[in-house]
């Protein structure tokens, strides 16, 4: 049962990929680029660390300069990062050989966050099985679970080597002269995983 | 990490409580029972065959009681469901020992279901970690996963044994002089496991 798992290398996007594979999964990582940075690297490097299969998938520049015009018009990144979502898990279900979808987000999540006609709709449209193993788990249990398995390094967005498509987003806005931290919350607190902690049950 | 997962010998809350384990909880099943019947021995029984632990907790008959009012009064048993529910959950989260507690509900249910506002109430209220391991998936990835582990029996609630509080609920409003089909849809099929199908991964 091979499974697409949309991957950032953060915590979430790690802790939902072992606990696929815990249930009987195989699972593949799926980290999106725009071709604009070479920031896919850190999920790479995160990936090999924990053991899983890695490829990068791009998506169309275009997304981003939309998204990038949706933060830009709406002054904060909310719908431009949850734009950006809905098209990474098309362009992953779109692929021949997919059958299943997954990716990190959570029951706490506001964005990016698919609503339940959302997610059967993007089942339905490509014929997948679109799965969430976080979306039943609380901040508590994340938290729980994560410190039991990763070392995690947790730095502010700016500073962190991360393969989250919002770094490629605060690149396009700085290339369009707009301060991304004008869009951004100042203080927004991300994570990359380095590695298992002990050894996984 | 014990969690207590509230348990009818049902397809769905099996596979919940075998994904638990797979990610490291010590798993205690619970089913609850108003003392009407003694139809938990089929969840028992499930349970032993699966090798978990299982306890039976006792809610006041008024609850069922209550519950049987609204479903006389709705003339369906959406509510009076969804009201059990939520009284059975509070009544293992109040457990002096339990930190951690859990059910089968899926994505798809329509009831039981607690949205975001009660779940975190329940967390809040009983401070415990509420965690619903089959709340990210599909029809179709719930039924690849129970076909692949379990030997399911399948027939409608009428006939099924089953540790469902429905079966209570059946049985009072019969008590009343009430017949259930008259409330709960005439075709209702439901499961219950009868062991594994193949060793667990």
């Amino acid at each position: 049962m091979l499974i697409h798992h949309l991957y950032s290398g953060g915590k979430d996007s790690s802790l939902a990929a072992w606990m696929l594979t815990r249930v009987g999964y195989d699972v593949e990582l799926v980290t999106i680029s725009f071709g604009l940075l070479d920031n896919w690297r850190f999920a790479r490097e995160t990936a090999e660390r924990l053991g899983f299969e890695h490829r990068v998938l791009y998506l169309p520049r275009e997304v981003l300069e939309r998204a990038a015009d949706m933060a830009i018009k709406d002054g904060y990144p909310n719908n431009a990062i949850q734009f950006v979502h809905e098209r990474a898990l098309e362009a992953i279900a779109a692929m021949s050989e997919v059958e299943r979808v997954s990716d990190g987000t959570r029951r706490d999540d506001r964005v990016p966050f698919l609503d339940l006609p959302k997610a059967r709709s993007l089942e339905d449209r490509f014929n997948v099985a679109y799965i969430r193993p976080l979306l039943g788990l609380g901040y508590k249990t994340i938290r729980e679970l994560t410190e039991r398995l990763f070392v995690i390094e947790i730095k502010e967005s700016e500073e962190l080597k991360k393969a989250d498509y919002e770094v490629e987003l605060r690149h396009l806005l700085r290339e369009r002269g707009i301060d991304p931290l004008k869009i951004f919350p100042n203080s927004h607190y991300q994570s990359r995983v380095l590695g298992w902690k002990e050894k996984p049950v």
